[in-house]
C-alpha cells in the first residue's frame, strides 16, 4: 500500500484513493478511443493519472468523491509524476477503507477545533456579543465542520476554515494580550464571524470546493454574515443598529481591508485593524506552510503561489 | 431686496439670507480683533461675507442655517465677489420669511417627488417585492423628504435625494419599454432602493450635510440598505435568503459596480446593469446641469467638476 | 432541418449551415490523418463541429463564411454540445437557400434602421451640423449596412453598428426630453458619428470581423471620425476649427471617457457626458441581453462577459 | 544694477525687471491697507516681491509683462529671497530697456533654431512627407518662435518649444546613424509635427503660458496636429488615407505612448517608438537642467520635479 | 505645573516645555510687526503657541529642541488649544529640568529595550547569523538608541525603533513556536535587521526628524542595510554570497512586500513572507493606539491616520 | 544546406542546426508512442520540428545545446512553418562545424564589444570610478562575453549584454557632448554598470536563458550590482558610503526608474535620469529592429513584442 506522497518513478503499486477530478476524454485517433483523466488522491497529496481503454460505464462509475482500489504504474511524464492505471474499481464495505481516511484535511480533527472555538464563545464577557456569535454559528450548523476557508486560496481542504479560525484566535488571544486597549471579545467575536458565511457562499462536499453558490455570487460571504448579524439581532431582541451590533458588522465588513479586495467599507476600530492583520498572517503563512507540504522533498522550489504575487518559495538549504 | 445671484460689484444692498457657513476669526494686529467669515445663500446660490469688529455674542447668534436680515456692500476681491457686511441681525417673525424659501432645493416639490414615488412602488406587480419597498421608504420616514443624494457630489441639496429617484424612474421605465426582456419591478424596486439609507450615512439639515454619520462611516449606506432589506425579509415573514430578496440586494450592493467604489460584488442581473448605468448617467448630467446654473452667464467655462475627471465645463456658444 | 439552437444530444440531423470557422489539422497518429474543426452557424447561434477523414480538397472547399449542407450526429462532449459530420457539401442554386438567412443579424433590417437614422439627420435644424453629418454618413457607404458595432465585444454582428446607434437615439430622444439644457441637434450628431469610423476600422464581412485595419490600427476610429469631420468642414467650405466642428470633434474624441479607454480628451461639453453614458448603458445592456438570447434556456448561468468585469450573469428565477 | 540671480540678503538695489505674476490684496487691519504681490523676473530667474500701501491706480499699472524700474531690499522671508519694494515705476522709452533682455527664454535664438529646422525640412527626400511638414510648419505662423513646449512641465520659456525640437533633431540624427533600419524622412517629419499644435493648444505671450485655449481643452494638440496633417493633404491634394499621411499622423498620435498619457493609439511603427523616447529623453533631461540652472549655488538639492516622480535632484559634489 | 495634555481653555499656567517647531513670522500689517509661531511639546503631546512682539534675538533662542519655561494662557481657537505667551525663556541649570524628561518616547526605556534585543542576538543559535547581527547592530551605534522608526507614519518617537523592533520579536516568538517550520534564528534576524539602517536614512535628534539624509535618498534605509550585511561578512571572512548572507539580504529587501511600497524583489522564503506581515501588523496597530493616545479623551474620533487609508479611528463606546 | 530563413513550404532538405528547446511526448494513441518536439536553431532564426517514432535514446541524444545534421522535410502546418524529420543525428568532429556558427549572436563579435568597453573604461578619468567599474567587469569574467542582457525581453541573445552596453555608451557619448553639465565619468561607469548582475541572474550557456538562478530570483540584478560596487569598495580601500560609491549604486539601484519596475530608489541625479532614458531608448529600439529582423520578408506586421505594449510592428510600405 502505498500512500501518494511516496510513489516514485517506475514503481508498480496497489492502494485506495479518493478521485478528485474526473474528465471522460478520447483520442484523436479514428475511430477514437475514450479514455479518462483521473486525479487520484489520499490524506498526503493528489497525482494524476490515466485510464486507457474506458468502458462506456467507467465515466459513471468514477466520479470525483468517489473511493477506488487501484492497480498501476507510477511513470514520470514531461517532469510530473503520472500514474498508469491497470486495473480500478470502486471500494466495497469489505475493503474497510472510510473515505474520511483519504480526504486531504486539517492537522486538527473538527469536533476538537470546534469544541476550541466553543469555549472561546463561552469565555466572551459580552453577552449580547456572545449570543450573536452563537446565533450565527448554529445558524451555519455541520457545515462548519467540513467547510474549507477558500475554494484554492487558503486553506483549501476540510475543516479548513474552522483550522483558520482556531490559530487566529491564538494570535488574537496574544495580541490582546500585548496591546490591552483592545477589546478583546469584539476581536475574538469578529474572528469567529469574518468567514463564517463561508460555508453558504461555495458549494462543497469533503473539503473540496465545485463551485460558489448563486448566494456566494450575488451576495457575498461578506456581506452574508453582516445579515446574519443583523438577523441574530432582530430575533434575539437586541437592536440591530445599535452600537454593538454595528461594531460587528463592522468588523465582517471591513476584513478585507480594500475596496478592491471586496470590503465596502475600511477599517475604522483598532479591533477591525487587528482582525485584518491577523486574518492575512495566518492565510499568507499557511500558503507557504501547505505549499512546502505538498512539494516533494527533493525540489528546491514550491509551485508559485498565487496569493503571494504568485511567487515560487524556496526551501532553506540550511 | 436682491438674490445673491443678482448681487453686483459695488452694489449696497438690504435683504434676507441663510447662513450656510460659519467661522469666528482673529485679526493677525496686536491686540487681534474678533471678525467672522459667513457664506450667505438664498435658493439662488451663495456668497462669501466678512463682518468686521464682530461683537462677543455674534459668533453664537450667527451660526449656520439661521436666518438673517443684512444691509452690505458687494466687492470683487481676487475676483471673486464678496459681502463686506454693515449690518446684520436674526430675522423675527415680523419680518415674515420662511427658511424654506432660502433653502437651495430640488426644482420640483417634495412631497410631490415623493407621491410620485408612491406611485410607482403601489403600481409594483410582484407582492413581496412591494411590500419590502413600502418598508423600507417608510423606516427611512420624514427624513426622505430633505435628504439630498450626496454631500457635495451630485443632487446635494434639500429634496435631491428624492428628485435623483424621480429622474432614474422616468428612465427606468423607458428602458423597460425600449428592452423588455428587463424586470421592471425588480429594476423600479431598485432604483427606489439603491440610495434609500443616505438620510442615516449622513447627518443635514435642510439639505445641507454637516458630517457622515457614526453608523455612515462604519457601515455605508450600501450595506445599510441590504441590511433593512433583510429586516423588511424577517419582519414581513419572507424568507431572507429567498430569490426576490436576494435580488433586491444583489441590486442594492452592487449598484456602484466595482469594488473601489464601494460594492462588495459586482453586477451579475441585467437589471443591476441598468440600475449602475441609469444612476451613472443621472448623477453624471445633474452635476453639469447645477454646474451650469450656480455659474454666472458671463462665465464661458464652469468650475471644475471632481465627479467628472475634475473637468470644468464649456457653455456652447451656439 | 434542425436549427443550431434546437440541436439536442444523440440527435441525428440535416440541415443548412454557414462555417463561420474552419481550421485543417492533423491526428497525431503515424502517419496523421487530417481532419477538420469547424464552427457551424445559423441565425440562432453557432456549434463546433468535427469532420474527419478530410479529403485534401475539403480544406479549399469549407473556408469560413461558405453556406453547406450538413448531415451529422450531434453530441455532447466534455459537457458541450459538439457535431460529428456524416456527410457535408456546399449548397448550390438549386438548394435556394440565401446566405442572409444563415448569418445572426441585427433584429430590425438594416435598411429600416439607416432610413431611421437618416430621418434624424433631417431633423436637425443646425444646417452645419446636418451638412457634416450627412458628408460622414455617406462617405462610409454600404458598408454601414453590415458593419458591427465591434469584434467581439458587443453588437459583434451583422448590423450590429446600425442597430447601436438607433436605440441611442431613442435614448438619445428621451433624454434631451428630459433635460432641455442639452443641445438635441449636437448629441444626436453625436451619436451618428460616434462610431462612424468603425466600419474602416475593421475588416468584416457578413458582420464577421476577421481583423483589425492597418488604418484601425494606426490611426483607430475615434480619431479617423474626427478626421472625417475636418475634411467635411474642408470639403463644404466650412471653417476647419469653429466652434461647431470643434464641438463635433470633441463628442467624438471623448465618448470612451477616459484616456486608458482611448479617449484623447475627456468630456467637457455636457453632451459629452451624455453621448458617453448614453452608449455606455446601450453597449452593456445589449451584451447582458445577447448573452441570455445565445444562452441554452436551461442554463442558469451565461458565460462570463468580458465587457463586464467578466462576470457570467444570472437568469431571473421569478 | 543687480540681475535676479545675485540678489542677497540684506542688499539695497535698483534694476529693471518683468512682472510675471501680480495679485492684487488687503491686509487684515481695520480697515484693511491694499497692497500687492508680485513676482518679478529677468533672464536669471524670478523673485517674490510685496509693494506695501499701494495705490488704487498701482493694481492697473502694474500687470503682468510689465517692464518695471524698482528699488527695493532683499530679505530673507521663512528661508526664501524676497524683495521689499521701496520705489517702483514703469519703464519709459528714455530708460533705453528692451522687453526681450528680460524674458526667460531659450539659449539660441529663435530665427536660428527656427532656420535650422527649415535646413532639416529642405533635407528631407520624400516629398510628400517634407510637403506637410512645410504646410503645418508655416499654419503655426510666428507663433512658432516664441512658443513654449509646456505651461511649465519643461522647456516653460520663450522659444523652448524650437529648442526642444531641435534638440530633438539632433538626437534623431544620431540615432538614425546609428540605427539605418530607422526611416529618417519620417523621424525626423515626426519630430518637427509632434507638438506642433502645442502654440494654439495654449494661450502665452512672451513663453509665459497664462492658459490652455477652448481648442486646447476641446481637441487638444495631439488630435490638432493630425487634424492638421488632413488638412495638409486635402489641400496638397495628396489622398488623406496614403499610407505616408497615415503615418505621419500615427507617430504624431502616438507619440505620448501610453492612453492615460494622452495617445489614443500606442506606436506601432518603429519611428514611433524612436519618436517617444527621444521625445522623453531631451525632455525629461532639460527638466534637471533647468532646476538646476534655477537654483541657487549653495543649495545641494533642487525643488521637486513634478515630471520626475515629484524627486528633487542633488548637485554631484564631485 | 501643567502638563500639555491637562491644559483647558482659558486655564493661565507655567510650566517648562520643549519647542518641536518654531517659526518667525511678520503680521501684514503696516510696518509689520515680528511675532513667532512655535510647538511646544513634552512627554503628553504638543500644542501651538503663539509669541506676540517677538524680540529680534527671539528667533535664535528659541530653536526646536530648546527647553523653555513658559507662562501662558490657553485658549481655543478655531476649535483648537492654542497657547498665548505670556512670557518665555530658556532653562538654565538652576531649573533642575532635564531634556529627557520632555521628549516623547516610548513606553521602555532604550536600555531596556536594547538590553532585551541582545538577549534575542546571543540566543541565535546560528554562529554566522548572529555575527551578522551582531555586526549590523554594532554599526548604528548609539543612534539606535534615540531613533525613531519613521518620520511620521508609526513610532515616530524617542527609541520608536526599539521599540518596534522589540513588539515583533516578541510576535515573532510568538510565531515561530505556532510554526516550527519556520527557521527561527532567520526571521529573529530579519526582524532585528529589517529597519537597521534607518537612523542612518534620517536625520533626526530625541526622535525627531528634521529631513532625509543624502544617503537616505540616493541608497534608502532597505538597500543600506543590505549592503551592511554584505560589509558584515567581507570583514567577518564569510562568503557575501552564501546562503545564509543571501537569506537575510532577501529578508531585508523583500520587507515592503512589494516594488511600488520599495522592495526590489518579492518575498520568496517563509521567513519573508512572517517578517513582512508582523512588521505591519505592529506598526498598524501602533498607529492607532498611538493616534488614540494622542486624542483628547471626550474625542469620538481620532485624527485621520494617514499610513491606515486615511481613516479616522473611533474610540468604541462600550 | 539550406539556413532557417529561406526554409519554404514543401521543401525538401539536409543541413546542420542547434537544438533549442527538446520536449518528450507521448502519442494518443493505444499504446502511445514516443514522438519528440524539438525547436532547430540556427543563426538566421528558428523553427519547430517533430521526430515521429523516437528511439529510447533519442530523448538523452537530442538534448537542447546538442549541433545535429537534419534531413528534412519544411511544411506549412496552422499557418507556421515546420519541419518533419526524416534523418537526424549528432554532428560528429568529421563534419567540421562549429557550434558558435549556429548560434544567435550579437551583430558584433563579442571580443569587439569587450574590448570597446575597455577602452571607455581606460578613459574614464576618475580614479575611484574607474577603479570600481574594473573590478565588477572582472568578477563577471568570462560570462560577460556570452550574457543575454535578458531572458527574452530584449537582447536575448549571445553577447547580447556586451550589444546593449556597447550601444548605450555610443548614445551616452552623445548625450555627454550635447548637454556638458552631465558627468560623462559617472554616466559611462553607471551604463558599463547597470546590468552587470545579469550574468548571474540567469542560467544560460551560449545566450540562452534556462531559468533564474537562486541568486538572481532572491536578491536581483539591480540589487546585486550594488552589493558588488559595495565590494569593490571595501577591497579597494575606499570608503563604502563615500559620495563616489553611492552615487554609482544609486545609478543602479534607480535604472528601472519605477519601485513596480523594480528600482527601490527613483532617479535623484540627473546622470541616473540620464541612464534610464538610454537604456530604455535602446532596448525598446532593438526589439523592434530584431522583430523585424525575424519576422519573414512577405509579412506586414511582427508577432506582438511584450515589452511595448504588447503591440504588434508594421514594415514601412514605403
Amino acid at each position: 500500500m502505498t500512500i501518494v506522497r511516496d510513489l516514485r518513478d517506475g514503481e508498480e503499486f496497489v492502494g485506495f484513493y479518493l478521485i478528485k477530478e474526473s474528465e471522460a476524454k478520447q483520442t484523436n485517433t479514428t475511430p477514437p478511443k475514450d479514455f479518462m483523466n483521473l486525479v487520484l488522491s489520499d490524506a498526503s497529496g493528489h497525482v494524476a493519472a490515466k485510464l486507457w481503454d474506458a468502458a462506456p460505464t467507467d465515466k459513471e462509475s468514477f466520479q470525483p468523491l468517489t473511493l477506488v482500489k487501484v492497480q498501476g504504474v507510477a511513470q514520470i511524464y514531461r517532469e510530473k509524476l503520472q500514474v498508469k492505471i491497470v486495473r480500478i474499481r470502486k471500494t466495497t464495505d469489505a475493503d474497510g477503507v472510510r473515505l474520511s481516511d483519504y480526504v486531504r484535511s486539517a492537522p486538527v480533527a473538527p469536533d476538537v477545533l470546534l469544541a476550541g472555538i466553543h469555549r472561546v464563545i463561552e469565555s466572551l464577557t459580552d453577552r449580547d456579543i456572545r449570543a450573536v456569535v452563537e446565533y450565527c454559528v448554529n445558524k451555519v450548523g455541520d457545515k462548519l465542520l467540513s467547510a474549507p476557508a477558500a475554494k484554492s486560496h487558503h486553506h483549501a481542504y476540510y475543516a479548513g476554515l474552522l483550522y483558520h479560525i482556531s490559530r487566529m484566535l491564538e494570535l488574537g488571544d496574544f495580541v490582546c494580550k500585548q496591546r490591552p486597549f483592545l477589546n478583546a471579545d469584539l476581536l475574538k467575536a469578529g474572528i469567529i464571524l469574518h468567514d463564517i458565511a463561508k460555508p453558504v457562499e461555495m458549494v462543497s462536499e469533503l473539503g473540496i470546493v465545485s463551485d460558489y453558490s448563486n448566494q456566494g455570487k450575488l451576495i457575498g460571504h461578506i456581506s452574508q454574515a453582516s445579515l446574519w448579524i443583523a438577523e441574530a439581532a432582530i430575533k434575539l431582541g437586541l437592536e440591530p443598529e445599535s452600537e454593538r451590533i454595528m461594531a460587528l458588522q463592522h468588523l465582517v465588513l471591513s476584513h478585507h481591508n480594500l475596496g478592491e479586495w471586496g470590503s465596502p467599507v475600511q477599517p475604522q476600530l483598532a479591533e477591525a485593524v487587528a482582525l485584518h492583520h491577523i486574518d492575512s498572517l495566518d492565510a499568507k503563512l499557511q500558503m507557504v506552510e501547505d505549499a512546502f507540504g505538498t512539494t516533494a522533498d527533493h525540489d528546491e522550489w514550491t509551485a508559485p503561489i498565487r496569493g503571494l504575487e504568485n511567487k515560487a518559495f524556496l526551501r532553506l538549504p540550511f
